[in-house]
């Protein structure tokens, strides 16, 4: 509801975008030789911070050491790893995150526990220090006012595109921006499946809002993708924002709080959806939507179960019409309505009333089916809450990717 | 624990193999020609009953009637039909399972109340009752004490093969038989996905008793398999004991009661286990064994995410020894254990050992992983509980099924 007011700019520069911030990458053969493997973000000046973490009982070191360095609110760099995930690797897995840490630290000369430390790739196989630790040296040697963008790209793994998003808007009269990048592609499922993603803001708020926006606005992003229902040990959400801005700093609720906690959202939603469209093997960005839901959570539940049917993904992918799986997985889901009152949209063309079957156009579903980005709404008809969902069609490719990943 | 006492003898014959059960089917082209799509199962007396049913909040029409019949703990005759699933057809729907239970009983002369109805099929579309009717009589009235095997041919999906097993053992001084036939493949998971299952058994045992048995039988097999996540609105398994074996009736736990319920189990894990082999598009079987956890529950969900992970799906079609996914998947199944105490087996080689990688040779696991049954342990070494969860790889077949499925 306040988004109307919020008046976003779109921007680009992702995680360099917002005063103060800036980034580097170096290609250091952590997996592959000649890519982009390490980023590193900095801020000029110490900044609040917060972070979200996998909810997986099984974490991956880096995620336990940045959990430790976020106890006290403040960051000021993240060093990132594409190509291993530095997870399921017992005690020399912390030592090489620390490693990590310490080097970062000792380049930017900032302390330790100002720098939070994550890892994407592969499971169990122990970080290869010996081209991590230079590739850092290198990356955080050539940190730019404009690096987001070569950021962006070395932190994807199976992903085919970078991810960014910034905005601008007005708080407290003054010019405040907030960017990001992420990466997704496999694994991707609701709670942060080997989801990474980076905000950076000029704004000035104090740590323990900073984390209740961050909260709010996975919630409503990236909690709310989903690719193959698998949550990984390395999920991750961090956010520094160092004040540059100058804004009044906004340290509890209160109009500044909920205009700022809607523009983190509104990137956390754009870098969702990159994810969602990208997920591996995806030919369809899947987008949907839970309307007239007794509660915000029936809907969340609702349109996640939705987009994560394999079914449902498998018939969009087919181009198949098939609302009967779309109204199955709402009935598995967990959410509360009645059956009998749902009624099932694709795009504009109305496949299901009252729970049941409809005479509908099957050539024009097919063609909604068969566009860039379908749009599934389903209306429980039995209140007045809804959410969003985003996901993505199965494909042959999605099989290929997975069966061969590894190898 | 009661197995070894058991002494099964394994039998042919299926939901007919158990004294005065007969069965029938008939081709009444509900979807396709001159395939059988409808069964009838009849007990020359009246049986105690039980039924469990999909816990997904949209349920079949036939499943509500079922459930209605059920109260009395009594039934006679089941009648299935594939190719229609009979579900979101709202009062429609009723209607027409209720006239499929009334023709059943008319043709069988006992009260429409002690038919059962089950159906399976695609969603949201009416049952051809001018088909099903006349099939109905034509199944009914070739019934057949050696009838199983064509029953479990009529309910098949997108099965590629009948499901049946029978055991006959000792109870009380008496022979009793339990049989039964499945039908699976698509959406199957826990908590019973498009599963039908049909048990008979001549023991003679009280109507609770044979829930309760039920109940526990169907926790270790049918709840154990997993084939794509989606729970579906159509899954039930009932059974019927008629008591023609003379045992003295089972009426309270005890001796006889362990050994009917293991026994009960022993059908039901055979049929199960059909059921994950012949997934859609499966090229393996997976059996994922989780031992030595502190309770039952956290062996069997960890169990059921491991197996239903699409990612070690996909990993085991591309015959990957990706051991990280598998502990990933225990990771985010709710279940409590250390990640830094597990062992990870494929078959007989030991791929991880607490919780960390391991040398091992890539081409034995390579070659276990080709088998046509794939067997993964997962020690949690923090308790003496176990469970034991079925389910196939990821194939590029079942995208192309379930792309394809409606039409």
């Amino acid at each position: 509801m306040e988004k109307k007011a919020l008046n976003l700019e779109h921007l680009p520069g992702g995680v360099t975008a917002a005063t103060g911030f800036f980034a580097g990458a170096a290609a250091a053969a952590v997996k592959y030789e000649g890519r982009l493997d390490i980023a590193v973000i900095y801020s000029t000046v110490p900044a609040a911070a917060a972070g979200i973490f996998t909810l997986n009982k099984v974490k991956a070191a880096p995620l336990l050491l940045s959990m430790k360095h976020l106890a006290g609110g403040r960051a000021r760099a993240v060093v990132v790893n594409s190509g291993n995930a530095n997870a399921c690797n017992g005690e020399q897995g912390m030592r090489d995150a620390v490693a990590m840490a310490v080097e970062t630290a000792g380049v930017l000369e900032i302390p330790e526990e100002h720098v939070l430390v994550a890892s994407t790739g592969v499971i169990g196989k122990k970080m290869p220090l010996e081209k991590v630790l230079p590739g850092i040296r290198s990356a955080a040697g050539g940190l730019a006012g404009d690096g987001g963008a070569l950021a962006a790209r070395a932190i994807m793994t199976t992903d085919t595109y970078p991810k960014e998003a910034a905005v601008r808007l007005e708080l407290g009269g003054r010019q405040v921006t907030v960017g990001g990048m992420a990466k997704g592609s496999g694994m991707v499922h609701p709670n942060l499946a080997t989801m990474l993603g980076f905000l950076t803001t000029d704004a000035a708020i104090a740590p323990q809002c900073l984390k209740q926006a961050l909260k709010y606005a996975a919630a409503r992003s990236f909690n709310m993708v989903t690719v193959d229902g698998d949550t990984s040990t390395n999920d991750m959400a961090v956010v520094m924002a160092n004040g540059l801005a100058g804004n009044r700093e906004i340290d509890g609720e209160g109009p500044d709080f909920y205009r700022f906690r809607e523009a983190l959202a509104a990137v956390c939603t754009g870098l969702a959806v990159d994810i969602a469209r990208d997920g591996e093997g995806a030919t369809r960005l899947l987008v949907v939507k839970v309307q007239n839901a007794a509660t915000r959570e029936d809907a969340r539940l609702a349109a996640r179960a939705v987009a994560g049917s394999n079914l449902v993904k498998a018939a969009v992918f087919g181009r198949d019409a098939n609302w009967g799986r779309i109204l199955c997985a709402a009935g598995y889901s967990g959410a509360n309505f009645d059956p009998d009152k749902v009624d099932i949209f694709l795009g504009d063309e109305q496949v299901a009333r009252d729970g049941g079957a409809l005479e509908f156009s099957e050539e024009r579903a097919r063609k909604i089916l068969g566009g860039d980005r379908v749009k599934i709404t389903v209306d429980f008809k039995g209140g007045s809450c809804g959410a969003t969902a985003w996901g993505c069609d199965l494909s042959y490719d999605y099989v290929k990717i997975n069966a061969e990943y590894r190898t």
